[in-house]
């Protein structure tokens, strides 16, 4: 294994002067537009995950591939650090500047190139937006289906570099599985295409590999996507319960039961009670929790999947169960589960979104873990999550202005996650590791694996340059973290001597 | 970019006396079973691609992981060679053993291990049969969805090798889309856990890097599945046509019409007689082309796709279309089809079957350019492929006595290739390039992307030594290839100064 790379991760390669990397950038690339004034670097010193903050040397704008990749030699040449940005929506500050680094927006590449019907794809630039797609294809009776909550905003790009997913992703996959192809940029400015326009593609699989890899591998400059037919008929039922506990088992009978939901949402009480009083969404706020498990198909599929899905949540003991009466109704109950997150984020000064996976048996069980580690900590825990695919996304509630509030929140979603890990989950399900979970990368992994993903990442980056200090951590790091937590004996540290 | 690896890929690293080898062998590994003798050794000299031959130094058939992992060991420490085989029906050449190198035959570790009916996933050991999965799962109403036409004996570790595909892989995709989680071992005999239980796994995805990588990353020692639920009911319509491109352009209409089959496969004349003749399929042997629809799910769904896929068959100008009366017409319907490649063997001493892929609508396109191609070449080629995910296999019929109808054949088959790559495709759906078609990787990839399989490659095995010779072409391959054909320019040659 090549660790050399390890050592140089975590900071910046070189002290580059802001004036004298401009003057540089100027002269690279004339017509490259570049912000530098303290003022307008500011706004795009965050994305989505506002705890994390930091202003870049400069922050370039591309609009043609040319200068994108001009732009990489020149950092590749004097070892500045890169980190690419979408539209800056990515909730695990995974497109964090660098303060000795350019951060490199690609929303200037926000035309669709080509929709394809017959062959069921479009070809997009990654600053294109992710509704923009759908809408795109809409004419011709298709979609893209993956998601995100965020995708009025978020770009295909950066749904790529973190693998996004959504509500429907229980059913048709991940980022990863509707696409077919990639155009990338490599740190030295060089083109590849990753991928193909048929079915499978000869080598190694490194579209997938570049799919969730943070902008650590390359910087993606085209999109070539699935489309879906439309589903003709999108059904929702909504399920109450009085206990979590039930509706946490109604998730796994459903399953179990040979359906396929396109989406199976479960809100516990807090959630419920803050989408209500936001959305006004038809929720029963008395209930301790309720699913939300939309049907989509062919309408005579649909209406008998109603039936037994029914059936499942009634004997699982659901209070209640309705059936969105029309479109209208419909449109209410996911606009609740979909504004979930501004709903809660009104009732607390600040809140942390969490992203965990579990094995859907284990969803009980944790819900019940999260209570406790929630009440050790004297949180608040509001959970909205994909209950469908074990993709858990509690909601810390806490206050920045109460002294030491941040840190007991950090600490608490950092045990959520290791208990995730410990009934064999992952740290994230579609919000990347980013900055922010990436001690929570020692847990998941072992310093093996770990070493496996840093040579991996210097087969494409041997100086570290592209987004350094995301997504993997240094052994180091791990080293570290080790020192100051208890990990039960599950990491072998003793490991790490090796290195 | 590492390209050191480059120089060390064609050839064996070292020159390894047998006895010597299995005196170390024996001494390393105890209790571990060895194939020496001549008489023992043969019968693995190679996989279903037959044209390629070769007796390796020892055949190890391990029968627990930590004797496969000292195995590893002792190779990487002797810088001997490893090539992994499973059940060896893979049709490229990808378990071709090498004189100078070890065969390490999984075949021992063919138990399940676990079947989880709520978790819809079974972990299993990479010598479990295919269809065993499928059996296994049954009795909850589960099914493996990958059908590669030699499931009753390939290997799930071999699936996972060669990225298999199958006649369902339209609708459930390949391999690579129905894995949850690998355990691996890499050259070094450290194991790695790639992937993971729930949703999407943090970091880079090695999973689908591993998977289709050809036993040149690591070696497969556990498999978790997903499983599907089993449909209910499955209906096949056979369409027959006037001629080949007819036939091809309905493939297209049906797609286009939003109808995601189960399976649409398509044969030609050549095939369906030799198909009839050899099972009695009940096929209409005056036909130029037939279709094959299989519409899967439940009732009601079904129904009203066959009425819409007959509806668009009919407008396509098929001659007759008919359903499958019952369940045993439906099986014999099947039978023909995934008989045709030894049906067509009766026909001729010998046939080479090709598998490349193309964008669906380029069908009618290359099935007159495969056929103008098989004129010049004075050989016969029957078709029968999975014409839904436009995944072509171009059987060629020769005779290996006659002198150069072998290699007439291969450069046939190889023109075949490059015209699937022509018109954007690719030179493999589902069999893998392996030994057979490692020359026109040179044609599907530039320098720069095959320099990015060799860094990948040197990440995980810095000295060539797990299955060297397959699936990535060393860039001197690619420049003497380069050398003995014309490309019409495609490939930019003069970039391979460079290196």
């Amino acid at each position: 294994m090549n660790l050399l790379y390890d050592e140089r991760l975590d900071g910046p390669l070189t002290k580059t002067d802001r004036q004298t990397l401009l003057a540089e950038m100027r002269a690279a690339v004339p017509d490259l537009e570049i912000l530098h004034a303290e003022e307008d670097l500011r706004p795009f010193e965050c994305d989505g995950l506002s705890a994390y903050r930091a202003v870049p040397l400069l922050v370039v704008l591309p609009a043609r591939i040319e200068q994108a990749a001009a732009v990489l030699r020149l950092c590749h040449a004097r070892r500045v650090p890169v980190v690419a940005r979408g539209a800056g929506t990515g909730l695990s500050g995974g497109a964090l500047p660098l303060e000795q680094g350019v951060l490199l927006v690609m929303a200037r590449f926000n035309r669709i190139l080509e929709l394809n019907p017959a062959g069921r794809c479009a070809r997009v630039q990654p600053g294109v937006r992710n509704l923009a797609i759908s809408q795109a294809a809409a004419p011709y009776g298709l979609y893209y289906a993956p998601d995100p909550s965020s995708q009025i905003a978020c770009t295909i790009g950066g749904n790529v570099a973190e693998n996004a997913g959504g509500v429907h992703c229980l059913k048709y996959g991940l980022t990863v599985h509707n696409l077919l192809k990639l155009e990338v940029l490599t740190i030295e400015g060089e083109p590849l295409t990753l991928g193909a326009d048929a079915l499978d593609a000869p080598g190694f699989d490194l579209m997938a590999l570049f799919t969730g890899s943070e902008g650590m591998l390359g910087i993606v400059t085209e999109v070539t996507v699935k489309l879906l037919p439309t589903p003709r008929v999108a059904r929702v039922l909504m399920a109450s319960f009085d206990s979590v506990d039930k509706a946490g088992r109604a998730v796994g009978d459903i399953i179990a039961a040979g359906i396929i939901p396109g989406g199976l949402e479960m809100m516990d009480q807090l959630a419920i009670r803050a989408a209500e009083e936001f959305i006004h969404a038809g929720y029963p706020v008395e209930a301790e929790a309720i699913l939300l498990c939309e049907l989509d198909g062919v309408e005579s599929d649909v209406q008998e999947d109603i039936a037994r899905v029914r059936a499942v949540l009634e004997r699982a003991g659901a209070t209640e169960v309705s059936l969105a009466r029309d479109e209208a109704e419909r449109a209410r109950f996911w606009a609740g589960r979909k504004n979930a997150f501004p709903a809660v984020g009104r009732m607390s000064p600040d809140y942390y979104c969490m992203d965990g996976t579990i094995p859907r048996r284990h969803l009980p069980r944790v819900l019940k873990g999260t209570a406790e580690l929630a009440e050790k900590y004297g949180l608040q825990v509001a959970n909205v999550f994909h209950a469908g695919d074990g993709n858990m996304h509690p909601l810390i509630l806490f206050d920045a202005n109460q002294p030491g509030e941040l840190e007991r929140a950090e600490a608490l979603g950092g045990e959520i996650l290791e208990l995730c890990v410990a009934v064999g989950g992952t740290i994230t399900g579609e919000h990347g590791v980013g900055r922010e979970k990436i001690n929570q990368m020692c847990t998941q992994f072992n310093p093996d694996e770990i070493g496996c993903f840093h040579a991996v990442k210097a087969a494409f980056d041997a100086e570290g340059l592209l987004n350094p200090g995301k997504n993997i951590p240094t052994l180091n790091r791990c080293a570290d973290y080790g020192a100051l937590r208890v990990h039960g004996g599950k990491l072998p540290f003793s490991e790490l001597e090796r290195f």
